[in-house]
């Protein structure tokens, strides 16, 4: 059983279950491998599951009619995810995709909603949980409208150092694989506008890039960059 | 103890508290009437404070350092507000204002933390709360990615019928009071834009604007506009 329970040492949410608790809610789940780039949920009226990472990276989007996306963000292990749509009683409508080889259970709506019951400080988690998420898409809808593309780029570089970087003294290397397609849904821009952007970055020693892995190699120069006053007050329509 | 405690018979969050512990967090509060217009709370490194709307209604905004506003959204009598920084443990980076008469909660931090925790359900409902409020901004994202200002102007008149709309057979008069800055800053649009955008949709016959206050007259027609397929796949730079 303690080897069944090692997840509970390094996840946020769950860690606020007990042992026990955890491992009941582990068993009345389905426990799945997503390969990278597999889907692990899609738009749906009346959403029956929650979701828990376990192991890997899942990346949360939506699609427009068009096939274009826009990333809402990664979820990390020990995460819980999906889980919108179920608390809220309403339709889910973000897609979820392994974005490298992850982990995942499935768990049912109510053996959810009666571990919350059970467990007051697994709700205060992923309130907290949620409340990190807010921010984090208030600033995207503050930076859509107030920046231009260069310091979206930016600042959505240093979130990813935050998030999934491995510091040195003066560089920071994204742990994570993300080329320009990836970076053009994050942003909102095209993949052309990201392209230059970059090219730009590079050129001024800012980052490098090689086969998806990104380097920030000066990130007080970025984080000028990614302070800086729009060029325009408000975006262009 | 009954008239003290009307409030608690039509909010959401603070119904999840019994009359006693209502009644303890509003003791423990100072309860104050704001003015139309009137900052309730800015931008702090250390929030102290939960809020929590008795009556009136209050916009969330957050300022760029040129002074522009993006609205997040407007709360209701019920509602806690201001609690994600205080929750999170992190900065406070919103403004909130009166957007009419309004009377507000002035929570200590630690009391409301009290109150959640020997009250489980209030967490609960706070993060059914909140992630309401996570879906409103997610849509925004997309809107300001994939939609023009006309498809995000008829998108935020439909959302604010919704929230604040009379409806009859075959039109909806929103009682709440938005000019044409205020939809600007909901919309990410310059208020030129929204100008041009409004005035055809009067040209239309499908609103009509007088004194601050918006009718939909054809609400089936907007939303028509308003699922319409973007001009563009991306927003343009």
């Amino acid at each position: 059983a303690m080897d069944d329970a090692w997840y509970l040492r390094k996840v946020h949410c769950l860690a606020a279950l007990t042992p026990a608790a955890g491992e009941e809610l582990r068993k009345r789940s389905s426990v799945r491998t997503h390969a990278r780039g597999e889907t692990i949920f899609a738009p749906r009226r009346t959403p029956e599951f929650v979701f828990f990472l376990e192991a890997g990276l899942v990346r949360v989007f939506r699609a427009s009619s068009l096939g274009e996306e826009i990333t809402f963000g990664f979820v990390r292990p020990g995460e819980v995810f999906g889980e919108v749509a179920v608390l809220g009683e309403k339709s889910r409508e973000s897609f979820a995709e392994a974005a490298r080889l992850s982990r995942v259970w499935r768990i049912p709506r109510d053996a959810f909603l009666a571990a919350m019951q059970a467990h007051p400080s697994l709700v205060l988690e992923i309130t907290k949980q949620v409340h990190g998420r807010l921010r984090r898409v208030e600033s995207r809808v503050v930076d859509l409208v107030f920046r231009d593309a260069r310091t979206r780029i930016a600042r959505i570089l240093l979130e990813l150092g935050e998030d999934f970087g491995t510091e040195s003294t003066d560089w920071v290397s994204l742990e994570i694989s993300v080329n320009q397609s990836d970076l053009a849904t994050l942003v909102g821009a095209t993949r052309q506008t990201v392209n230059e952007a970059l090219g730009e970055l590079k050129a001024e020693d800012l980052v490098t890039l090689e086969r998806g892995r990104i380097t920030l190699l000066r990130p007080d120069k970025l984080r000028e960059i990614a302070s800086g006053l729009p060029d325009l007050p408000m975006a262009a329509e």
